[in-house]
């Protein structure tokens, strides 16, 4: 057990070293008179996170037999799409937060201005480096791969996944409001529509772009259809198994740090899964979660010790 | 004469006949939970405008012998960065703008936090409706050029074009106004510096989407580096030109409707070239623009009469 758990971390160092080595390398420059938006775009870049996203575009390109090497503009495209999600996401206009990571958020450095156009450019960089990668592989069927990731990047990131995510997370949490206002929790047709909501929250808020960085490593690889269905299904059950661990995480540090049960989520009237179904339920489904991402990458075999390994994490620590 | 501007006009339709047909068909459908996105996103592609940007695509790619068919996807595309990028000028943190074009802009209409999310998505949907037509196209050399024009449409969208040319304008705003408080007009260290960043702000700001319109045209037909070279002169000097046109109009249009004749941009301490150089010295330059423009289309022979007079449009017609 501590041999493979050793493996894993030496397994994730590979990934991270890889991303860490060309996040900011790749990232297009700018002119002189402009430089506070490469500052900015930097900042976030760098405040810290453990790259979740990137490593496991990597991890999935490897099991499905291709290089690295190949799937690493992906991996950042992708943590500049994650990184110009959460730019916004802090936004006065959105969450309105001043600190993520402990750290000033970026419009409380760079004002809302710059924020905002930091984020837009992260996005379209994301586009950039994933296009010039792609015109810079001279093979037909590799090339082809790359712009197929990209296609589930943009999809899953834009109007099939995260943005709408962020949408109906915004207009549920105006729902909320008005209904604990109007005091009627009860109503059972309500209820239903909010597990409706959460469930689609979940699966593309934050759900979408960890399928999506699985998919792009696979499509990379050249994966056939058997492995990107396992992967799709493994991708579905780690992306809301983090969703319920952050949530449970957010609840229990609220209730050691300010000494009451209820979290900051609640306060902010946000739907969640323990909110919705209870702390209880919630630790079995992530148990069920974690076996469901185990049995998805049975296709595998001994390949996928990684992803195995990566799917226990949303047992034991915060995403 | 008349049946010269007859022919323009027939021609101009065509291609805007095609980017009708073609603008909201290709952007990507959201789930019904999220309908609003699309929406706020239709709401803005609708809001008017002369899609001078999507025409200018299509007519690059037909005087370079190409199919306009094949630049429906870039033109559309350069049409949703162009819109994203109003959007988010529009915002409260921008420009704060009311009314564009006598509409009520995103943001009064959807709220802040649709119209952030709508700008965000129309990006991402440029990148997917991109690649979802090089992975469509068979032919590996019209794929190759559908790749560079998105690698020029990116890059001249993003780092290297108009993103940074809206940072150096806000910051610019901020100098000026603190400079107007100075009554420091006079020192000709800063006169250089606000002609520097005039000059940057009109080639990133506007000129870099017009350029990345005329030369994702060329790259998608297979332009030569000869005819490239052209397409950016050209792109260069009506770039400029309408810059130039609209700033003139603010100028006019103030001085008719309030009688006074200092224009909008002056009280928003705006750098334009009216306001640096003068309004006998903008006029003069407008008219060696338009002779630049029809002098770099010289290599096309009579294939380039369309841009040619689109060309002449910038000494009589606002952008």
């Amino acid at each position: 057990m501590d041999n493979k758990y050793t493996s894993y971390i030496v397994e994730y160092d590979k990934y991270l070293d890889l991303v860490q080595q060309n996040i900011i390398k790749l990232l297009p420059d700018v002119d002189g008179l402009a430089r506070v938006l490469r500052e900015s775009e930097i900042y976030s870049l760098s405040a810290g996170g453990k790259r979740i996203r990137p490593v496991l575009v990597l991890a999935a390109c490897e099991i499905c037999g291709g290089k690295v090497q190949d799937a690493i503009a992906a991996a950042c495209a992708l943590e500049y799409i994650h990184t110009f999600s959460l730019i916004h996401d802090d936004l006065p206009a959105m969450d309105d937060d001043d600190l993520r990571r402990g750290k000033a958020t970026n419009h409380k450095v760079y004002g809302e201005a710059i924020a905002i156009l930091a984020g837009d450019a992260l996005v379209l960089n994301a586009a950039e480096i994933l296009v010039k990668d792609a015109i810079g592989t001279s093979d037909e069927t590799l090339r082809l791969g790359k712009l197929k990731a990209m296609d589930i990047i943009t999809s899953l990131a834009g109007n099939d996944g995260m943005i709408v995510g962020q949408v109906v997370d915004i207009e549920s949490e105006a729902l909320l409001l008005n209904q604990s206002n109007a005091e009627d929790t009860e109503n059972p047709i309500l209820q239903a529509d909010y597990i409706k909501r959460l469930d689609f929250i979940h699966r593309n808020k934050t759900g979408a772009l960890i399928a999506a960085a699985v998919l792009a490593g696979g499509l990379v690889a050249g994966a056939d259809d058997m492995q990107l269905d396992a992967l799709r299904q493994y991708a579905e059950a780690i992306g809301l198994g983090f969703q319920i661990k952050d949530d449970l995480l957010d609840i229990e540090s609220t209730t050691e740090e300010l000494g009451k049960p209820t979290g900051s989520d609640e306060k902010n009237a946000k739907l969640t899964y323990p909110s919705l179904y209870g702390i209880a339920a919630s630790y079995r489904k992530l148990e069920e979660l974690t076996f469901a991402a185990e049995k998805a990458l049975d296709v595998f075999g001994e390949r996928a010790a990684f992803l195995r390994d990566f799917a226990l994490g949303m047992q034991v620590r915060k995403n």
